[in-house]
């Protein structure tokens, strides 16, 4: 039988109506390769959006936008600084060594998958400035990060200040931004380029698309080759109007906002049902992780419920912009019952 | 004011309704990255339709199919043989290179882009076998060719046994593979495995969906290191159902030769309005090549008539799966009264 | 005053007789690339003192023998399993992630920059099967380790073992493979490719070469890719008889195990005068890690004796093939007196 | 009965004394990689010889310079102008593509294996200014060329000013560099930075070298990089003191200019032998090119000349530093005689 009521990932949802709409309203004969109405407006759109001018690029994987961004502020004899539990070196089979020509990742801890100041210091520590060692060039951070927990816009300038300080570029994994921006209740422009961002990944599809990412490029020397990185990556489409279209859609009338918080709350529902000592991290985005024992799990997954076994002992639970109200009522309720 | 009749390109179309309608049925959760019931039943469908077993991946554009295909068949130190006019020379920004890690392309001519047995000896020819030079290690060829143009099942056979007695592995960019199918009346398999291709690109984007290619792996000890170079590449979607629904619901029902067979119809009324003489190769599939002067393009152009300059005194006419009858008329008529 | 005593590293030594002697005879005309006579009895030599059929290369350098070797062992989208300390890891600038492509390198601890089973294990442990992970290709010792101590024979047989286990390939970084044979007293052989290894980089440059490494496969399948690979890496001399010289003129009359024996007889020297107190690691090839104040560094200095400050408290003394005995014992005498 | 009178190539002939005695000179303990005396020399020598600052890089072969110069020119989505006989094309196995990440090389024709600024702009003119194709990055010309023509200062600013104004960087591939200057007449400076070239590979190894090149930058900008690049390329020696001395040793008392015009003679001596009938090119270096019949090929065989069979009916014969003018006279007559 399969579970029914899934809190297993954001990144397997169903689409919102206005990203789906999109596509009819997109369905018609137009330039080819961003020459469409809809590509063309992205970059006006995301400068509105970020107070500023910027350079926006669509593509299908958040794992393409990290890669493109980390190949366009890393040369191949350089190193990412990011986190262990960091998707860029967790998750995407070595995509972020192919698209900057074999750099390396250079992996810091820290609690709630967060790299402060301190433990980035200690890790440049530990390289020789000779030509033996491949040489820090990149920052790298996830908001809200791997563990659901987010960076504030505080937390983020510190970070920037000191890659600038260190003359790393600084790069930022939004798969989940919108989560982080509706959680801190601040402007896009305050967690990237007001506190030192060059390079967001924003993410779309977790968040309610079918499948699209916005790379967002707040140097513009970085603009001219990432045109021709995409494509060589095969990442810019014929019809990219499909997702160009998704991606306005969403950012017109803050459905991005409007999907994020939902999933929040919904999260926030769950974090509170499970009370503080039951979990892992503080829940400031839309991601649970709570101790539970084996006997727990079972009984949770008996009643339907689908979540993924983090570690011994631990659960994670994702909301979503679409997690049905009456299944978090009721797995809040499981859980407060456990 | 925006043309309002295009014959530009085959790649910028509307999706067809089946497509279209695959989104919606596919739109509700389900398991991210090919666990999806859309995305397990693919290997399956292109099997009954290619008459045995096949491997088959979705991604997004052809780039990524083709770089996919070349990545698994060629290594870093040999080289790829293929036609000057091919879209992996020309038009994918070096894609082969960067997925094969350095590969080189080794280019041959021949008449309507297509290679034969003898181009391709005369290119090997040149090659010394000695460590200084790269080897050839794959045939490439598209089906319908960059100039419209189809090899026949013979003919494909004629380079697959060549390909294997010299120790090339072959593979087909099939962009246009409907296209060509249905042109030549045989089936997939007379136009690939049977031929000895061991990797065809079969696309859906410019046949009818909004952006979704199938690789097809003939050699199943080809399809193990693919997931990880797809995976890497980018081009694992999370909600990859999205992408295997389209090509499923145009393989339902043969929607994707439909698709072909009402293109190649409309192209093959421009080529008997053009007449022979003017028509710089055959029309075999929904291209058409046409020898025009400088006046008569900027008449065509006038009348409302989009489409691109080939060469000095070439133009090039695309029709697509749901090119307008009557603007296929108009055009003709325009053509004929030239 | 530049130091009159150098104990920093024995990659700076001068060249012995023997490899010196062999340059002015190979100084004649020969065949370029490979085809002297020197080249041409490189495999013949090695298959005879490895007591099996090997194919043997000559490069000029240890990365260059290292990244070859991995490049024929781990695919692009693979890992190398080693330790935090290994020279592939901390001192060839991604050489490695340039050469295959982009691998990662999955980074264990263990005592005396030496990795177990157990450690292996751990570490293979934290990969989770599926295609979003790198996963684990080779696995990668360093013998001498760079902490000079070695890996007996049944050691690294049970590392060979897991590695067939566990599906991976088994690389030797052999820069001071010699010191450790001189070190054991066992053959070659049992330190190789018994003990299941795959490529040995088998380093004469530290030994007493001008600058002369050998790669050492003994698959035969991986042969032919790597000459391509060695052309390409731009590491294929026109004439490299002048390498292949100076390799044979070690091999012939175990010139190789005297110079390593010579230099591990310094480090012990040094060793005892230092005491078991004061050795960060055993002593069991040529580099002794000991325990020093900074007076006490600072006081040694003085005397004229040069070496790496390893950490805080901690100092490295490297002896080579020639180091002079008179300098050995007074620095040992000086570190006695501390 | 192995050939006694060898006119096959210039890379591997023996080295030349003052070479040789260099590795004598430099054979005692100094510091590694570059911290050496002789390293440090390098870009003071090669200033002076050029009449400004440059940056210079030993390396061992040709190969090495030239692509870590040409990784050092051009992006990965750049490709690079060559002509179809150059070196970097033909004889490298695909060095440039893996040194720069994938590149393209782009390729030209013209007589005696050189490039004109006519031929440059007209394969330029084959490049759509999209992002579609790779883009021209790098004109790459060899001197003295591979068919032993030499491209004169006004030639070369020819070029250089082409490159310049359609934003190409100029790479001047010197494996006989030496042959070219002495045969002109002029300064190393007028032959490539006055002409506008950004980086040389200016070769040793034919020249007189047992193995050793260097590369020279003329733009300050690409030196850091390029000390990275070169490492993890495994082209950085401990003892690269050896290569620098035989460098250096050379520059002194201008014996690479000494050799150089040996070389040059002996192929003016057999140039005049055949005749401009029987030329193929102009003898401007020290390769001869000559139209032999079968017959004739056989015949000079017989009489113990080994030479390199070019095309049909076309013979190679290559002069070096040390050729026996004894040797050359008996050839010439040989010529002469046919």
């Amino acid at each position: 039988m399969a579970p029914e009521m899934r809190f297993f990932s954001d990144n397997a949802a169903a689409a919102c109506p206005e990203a789906l709409a999109a596509l009819s309203e997109a369905n018609r004969l137009d330039t080819a390769y961003d020459g469409d109405e809809w590509s063309q407006r992205l970059n006006s759109a995301f400068s509105a959006l970020f107070e500023r001018d910027v350079e926006a690029f669509w593509v299908s994987t958040g794992t393409a936008a990290n890669s493109l961004a980390l190949a366009a502020l890393c040369p191949p004899h350089g190193s990412i600084v990011c986190h262990r539990e960091a998707h860029i070196q967790n998750d995407e089979c070595g995509a972020p060594e192919f698209y900057t020509g074999g750099a390396k990742l250079l992996i810091g801890e820290g609690e709630g998958a967060k790299l402060t100041p301190a433990t980035v210091e200690a890790l440049l520590a530990t390289i020789r400035p000779d030509v033996h060692q491949v040489q820090p060039a990149v920052l790298s951070i996830t908001n809200a990060s791997e563990y659901g927990c987010v960076y504030t816009p505080a937390e983020t300038e510190a970070l920037g200040d000191l890659a600038k300080k260190r003359g790393l570029r600084f790069h930022l994994d939004g798969a989940r931004f919108a989560n982080a921006v509706a959680s801190l209740g601040c402007t896009p422009a305050d967690l990237s380029w007001r506190a030192g961002v060059d390079a967001l990944s924003f993410g779309f599809t977790k968040n309610g698309a079918l499948a699209a990412e916005a790379l967002i490029l707040f140097d513009p020397a970085l603009g001219a080759a990432t045109h021709y990185r995409r494509k060589r990556g095969g990442h810019l489409l014929s019809k990219g109007r499909y997702l160009a279209a998704q991606i306005l859609a969403m950012l017109e009338g803050d459905v991005w906002l409007r999907n994020a918080r939902a999933a929040n709350d919904s999260a926030t529902r769950l974090a509170s049902a499970a009370g503080a000592e039951r979990l892992l991290f503080p829940v400031e985005a839309n991601e649970v992780f709570v101790r539970v024992s084996v006997e727990e799990a079972a009984a949770l997954r008996t009643r339907g419920f689908d979540f993924y076994d983090w570690g011994p002992g631990e659960a994670r639970f994702v909301t979503s912009w679409d997690s049905d109200p009456a299944e978090v009522d009721a797995l809040a309720a499981a859980i407060r019952a456990l």
